[in-house]
């Protein structure tokens, strides 16, 4: 057998942690399909005492994760400090700077500094590899990239937080409220005590971006990402989806279309019957479709020590084999520049629920300003009688652009008789 | 950009023309996921006149599949002429002497000879890969070996032959029985005109032993593997595993247990919430469980021109980057030893089905004839009265031994009172 991989690890919280305990547990197992055994010869982390329940006394301790970088025993740096800008990009750059491969779980870094990082890796020819940076345990980033390598992918979507999958799933199961549920989950560990990162969608950014990257073949490009996250999304709105046959889900979708590609995270409706519509609690999914291979379902841990551990310790055995893949699949010189899409100008079709006056004339006013958007309806469903009060009213829409009907929706929303903010959720025939 | 890869693609059915398709079709993005472009340099066919819509007067031809493992000009063999003896074993065994790695989909051969093949590809250090032997277009193999190479993994299963998951999937959802819909499906194309090897679970069975192997880091062993098919599953058995909140699946499992490797293919009942239950029609889905990653599942495309030939391009493209595996995940040296636990050793928990004479007393003599062979019953159910006549009786039990059971059930079977041979289907707690 070769001799072992040493390997520096930065960051030693919950991942962190869950890395050096998998070496350690599974070192054999490890060692036999890595083809050597790979050994933690450098650390870096905030405290040197706080008991991880693994030895460390032989490792080499650094406090400054650039100098742990440079650590001449070192072959391969695993960055598992996070955030994209600070300590952690520092180390990444360090460390291709010093020629030495990279693993890294950091959707953040790889979403906003991705592009610049590949080129820098590609140029001096070192690995970089972050299978942990998306879905957590399960194999999407090797799925797609390899697995699928010889498709053209027309989409890609997914369920990619937990968190949110999480609350929305108790909302729907158990009838209550975002704010309620939200404060359950973070009581529960299952959300941050500032939450906005999740269920405001950009986690989910994060990791679509460097999908749609991976599918298509072109730079990570986040700031084309158009983010809704799930803080609007109401029981009665879930309540209202099932009548309908859907279940709403945070997804990100990036689509490949005629006008170029097209990369969105938000609420969406999609039918029961889909297999992502039964993936529920903290389960993240993957689904690709390809020219030749059809659609593939991936599902299993998005997130946690063991999952995430899995995969940063999936990426350290293909480099301790030798086994290489270019960042976005593909040389720079062969990446794809399909310009971005705009949301304004993606087309599809909508759900819209409006607390309205119940009195004569209200449901000609909305159906009129949609006519002079020209959106035309699916459905129309009033939720009982109230004379002068306010009801609920349900309105599903064909395909149309989401500029036409921002416009409608700002106009109906400006009825003296359209009594809230209305709800609007976009369907998806996923 | 590097050379061109040449192969030589021996076998130009259903398969061998997707293969061709898709490189002619994806070819610039082919080359580009794989660093070089992919050309067709010779092939071995039955008719070289056939129309196969894709141009074939620049490459070699060979009638003779050895000779073409031979061609000089070749850098990689793909075998896709199928089955486990003759010309596909020749030719494999052909180009690996003559030190061309190999690409093959055929399951057959390497559920039976893959030990044999898998030590002198080792022993000449040539990659034999075969991506699209299971689970056609599902990134199976490569998500099991190198995605969750990390894991110790506890068990895999799976859903591996797309024309008994269709028969069974008809069959539940029209309340048909097996013969007539088998019919149906053999006039529409998802049955051969000899369906034995898919009905009868021997083509699931050689999918499993590849899995398990890759599982459990250990030569592919069939001989190991328990096989029962569909044949005996009834419309009424389908229907009153509903009743109980059930699904019947032809499933292959492989898990690793303290007393060693169980491989088994047979029909199961499993609970409606499970993902795997919600997998129909020609769909496959692989499951599997690893001791840090937890549950992953993967779904798609089991067979199919379009989903083999995404398979097999993503192995081509594997070996066009030089990325290599062993074939079982490790070194020969380092492979796994643990023994395979014969059936009669299976332990779980059992549906059994009745036709019995309603009169008194026949309840007891079953009941009596399972507290002998001690195993507990969970659940009993009469369907209807019908005092002398037939009526069906279901018994669901806890945990035993697949050996007592199979005493229970020949006594029960030899009773008078009961008419007809029981159905016993496996409960799995998927």
């Amino acid at each position: 057998m070769s001799k072992p991989l040493s390997i520096a690890v930065a960051g030693l919280g919950t991942v962190g942690t869950g890395v050096l305990k998998l070496l350690a547990t599974n070192a054999d197992l490890v060692a036999a399909r890595a083809g050597r055994r790979i050994i933690v010869g450098a650390v870096s982390a905030r405290s040197r005492n706080r008991d991880r329940g693994v030895p460390l006394d032989a490792v080499r301790w650094y406090d400054d994760p650039v100098a742990l970088a440079q650590d001449p025993g070192t072959d391969v740096v695993v960055e598992l400090i996070g955030g994209s800008e600070g300590p952690a990009r520092a180390l990444v750059e360090a460390a291709l700077a010093a020629g030495k491969p990279v693993v890294t779980a950091n959707k953040a870094l790889l979403a906003i500094h991705g592009a610049a990082i590949a080129e820098l890796a590609e140029a001096r020819g070192i690995p970089l590899a972050f299978e942990a940076a998306v879905a957590g345990g399960i194999p999407a980033i090797k799925g797609l990239r390899e697995g699928l390598a010889a498709n053209r992918i027309q989409r890609v979507a997914g369920i990619l937080n937990g968190t949110c999958n999480y609350i929305l799933t108790v909302m729907r199961e158990q009838g209550r409220e975002f704010a309620e549920v939200l404060a359950e989950a973070q009581a529960l560990g299952y959300a941050e005590a500032d939450p906005s990162f999740d269920i405001d969608g950009v986690d989910a950014a994060h990791k679509l971006a460097i999908l749609a990257a991976l599918a298509f073949g072109r730079p990570v490009d986040f700031a084309a990402v158009h983010v809704e996250g799930i803080r609007a999304v109401t029981a009665l709105d879930i309540a209202l989806a099932g009548e309908l046959g859907y279940r709403i889900k945070l997804l990100g979708i990036a689509s490949s279309t005629e006008a170029g590609i097209s990369a969105r995270v938000h609420p969406c409706m999609v039918p029961v019957a889909a297999p992502i519509a039964r993936v529920d609690g903290v389960f993240n999914a993957v689904v690709a479709e390809g020219d030749f291979v059809g659609r593939v379902v991936l599902e299993g841990r998005g997130a946690g020590a063991g999952p995430t551990a899995s995969a940063v310790v999936a990426d350290l055995i293909d480099l301790a084999r030798g086994r290489h893949t270019p960042v976005w699949g593909a040389a720079s010189g062969a990446l794809d520049s399909a310009p971005a899409v705009p949301m304004d100008r993606h087309r599809g079709a909508y759900y819209l629920r409006l607390m309205v006056l119940d009195r004569p004339g209200v449901i000609a006013d909305v159906t009129g300003i949609l006519r002079d958007e020209s959106i035309s309806l699916e459905a129309m469903l009033q939720r009982g009688r109230a004379p002068g009060e306010a009801v609920p009213v349900v309105l599903t829409t064909h395909d149309c652009e989401e500029a036409a009907m921002r416009n409608a929706l700002s106009r109906i929303g400006a009825l003296d008789s359209v009594l809230e903010k209305p709800a609007l959720i976009r369907i998806e025939p996923i």
